[in-house]
């Protein structure tokens, strides 16, 4: 029998939970039969479609896996200026054929019930871990989730959102240096919180107890091995899961990744009102000259019917191609061979 | 007798070279008779002053140093922009009771005509290693300054940047991750020329075949042995040696470093017109409300005497506390205990 971690995985290795349909089944799937831990990014997702696909997943594999929620953060939809983005949104409506009456903003009400009942899902089926970014999760839940046998673990960019994470009692917590790709987990203010993973890692591992998982640009056995010298338990990929071939990034996402130096990503919050790393094009620098004031997730969902149909068209100019700064490092293959490489010797 | 590398030093540990007065004879003395290699910012000094401190340091010390340069780019001095400025910054002149008419701002020749001089002070004086940020120096300069035994080294901040310095015909070149303390030494223009130490490091030791020197948050063994394995030939740490005993730093500098997350550093150009990284403070704070569009070196002639008075009379809001991110990581200790315990086992 293979020797199992904290994590009941047998490597270190944690698939992040990409939000916006790149965390297939398959791809989960494929990361935990390989001994390393997939991840559902749950966040855009209906309770029940999580839960279904906890299902779909257990069908197909009986090694742990778990699923990342977005914790909501209390938010107004200011009619007016909703109104005022359709206006200034309305060239890239009339590109793809939306129509803008169409496009609803969620209320903080429905983003509330919709990620208890995300939380649910997974109590009821039992899901390994359940992870959290954009805040910390209610006392009660993280002790509802332990009381269930789930490991709970917190998303931080700065050393005291990892403290704010130990202290609310999770059991471990990912650290995402400035590298990381998508979007910023960053739930505290901060005069800048976007810290270079190592230095984010070694002063946060030597201030507290539960282990940390290290994250941003680690693409390769390279930086696996560099960050867990400098303290990290375990480490989480994304861009580097992104591009094997069972994730859902579309193909030009993929290919765009692999041709693009990291200097050419830039963290913005013109796709949703939150910060996020992603391939600079020609919707950010557009956007950037507009007035972009509107808070997540209003302005995500504002902007989400435009990168649905990007993709459909495959107008990488109009699509959130989110990515860290190890874009060169990356290589298109199957997860499993992913994997073996990263934890071969 | 001991080994030396291709700098010609016993351990692979480069002292920063930190322009202002912090790179004192002291510390580059302790630095290189240690087997570091010290360096003197010359940066902003006159050409006689870096030829008196070389004279200096070869009196206290027989090891390999260097000198570090500003390589002047061309900017165009706004008379109007100029007198515009001197008025919003008029509340911190007559704070400090400094005469705004005795300010003066440089001329595009005059800084030429000084880089020119303090190289040709290094040749002379025959320095082991000049080192280059802001830019690449001409073609005629690097073959000069080989020519004379003299080990040359560019600064990149990207892959792009480190693959000009390389086919310049340097003979290595620093990589300053986004953790970097001080001045971002990027010349080259991208949507982010910001990137942490893991990914531009390992990107560029794949791409490139000149010796790689890893900058940027490096604050005890651990970085080090993390960046060479990854790929670095050197380290450089500039943060880590300002703390030391020798430097000359202000106190307060010191102190402040030593208490403030990471988090608190910021990029700002709104000392010298040029990005820096150092921790948030009352003067970043206001200015930053202020439109302050002056290019490098004009609005640093224009703030340098507020800055030098606060020093006189330990008004930390009003310095420049550079620092990267690695802050909490640092100690203040003599360089030579420093740099033993770096390269202890």
């Amino acid at each position: 029998m293979t020797k199992t971690n904290q994590l009941g995985t047998t490597n270190p290795i944690i698939q992040a939970p990409m939000a916006g349909g790149i965390t297939t089944t398959e791809l989960v799937t494929a990361v935990s039969n390989a001994g390393s831990l997939g991840m559902i990014g749950a966040g855009y997702m209906r309770a029940e479609d999580v839960k279904n696909q906890i299902k779909e997943v257990k069908k197909q594999s009986e090694a742990p896996f778990g699923v990342n929620f977005f914790v909501p953060q209390p938010f107004q939809t200011d009619e007016k200026a909703v109104k005022k983005m359709k206006k200034q949104l309305q060239p890239y409506y009339d590109k793809f054929q939306i129509n803008s009456d169409e496009v609803a903003v969620p209320t903080a009400e429905a983003v509330y019930e919709k990620y208890e009942a995300q939380i649910e899902a997974a109590i009821q089926e039992k899901v390994a871990v359940c992870s959290f970014t954009f805040g910390v999760p209610e006392q009660s839940k993280v002790e509802d989730l332990q009381a269930n046998g789930i490991i709970t673990i917190g998303t931080a960019t700065t050393l005291e959102e990892a403290k704010t994470i130990e202290a609310r009692g999770m059991d471990a917590v990912v650290l995402q240096g400035s590298e990381a790709g998508g979007h910023r987990g960053s739930f505290i203010e901060a005069p800048s919180p976007s810290i270079g993973l190592m230095s984010l890692l070694t002063q946060t591992a030597d201030a507290i107890s539960i282990p940390v998982i290290a994250s941003g640009g680690i693409m390769d056995q390279r930086g696996i091995e560099a960050v867990l010298a400098l303290g990290a338990s375990f480490v989480q990929l994304g861009t580097a899961f992104l591009l094997t071939e069972e994730s859902g990034a579309h193909p030009l996402h993929k290919k765009k990744i692999l041709e693009t130096p990291g200097e050419y990503t830039v963290v913005t919050n013109v796709f949703s009102g939150k910060k996020a790393r992603g391939i600079h094009n020609k919707f950010i620098d557009e956007m950037e000259l507009a007035d972009v004031s509107l808070p997540y997730p209003v302005l995500n969902s504002l902007t989400q019917p435009i990168r649905k149909e990007a993709k459909q068209v495959n107008d990488i100019e109009m699509m959130s191609l989110w990515a860290g700064q190890g874009t060169l490092l990356g290589k298109e293959q199957s997860a499993a061979a992913f994997i073996h490489q990263l934890i071969s010797r």
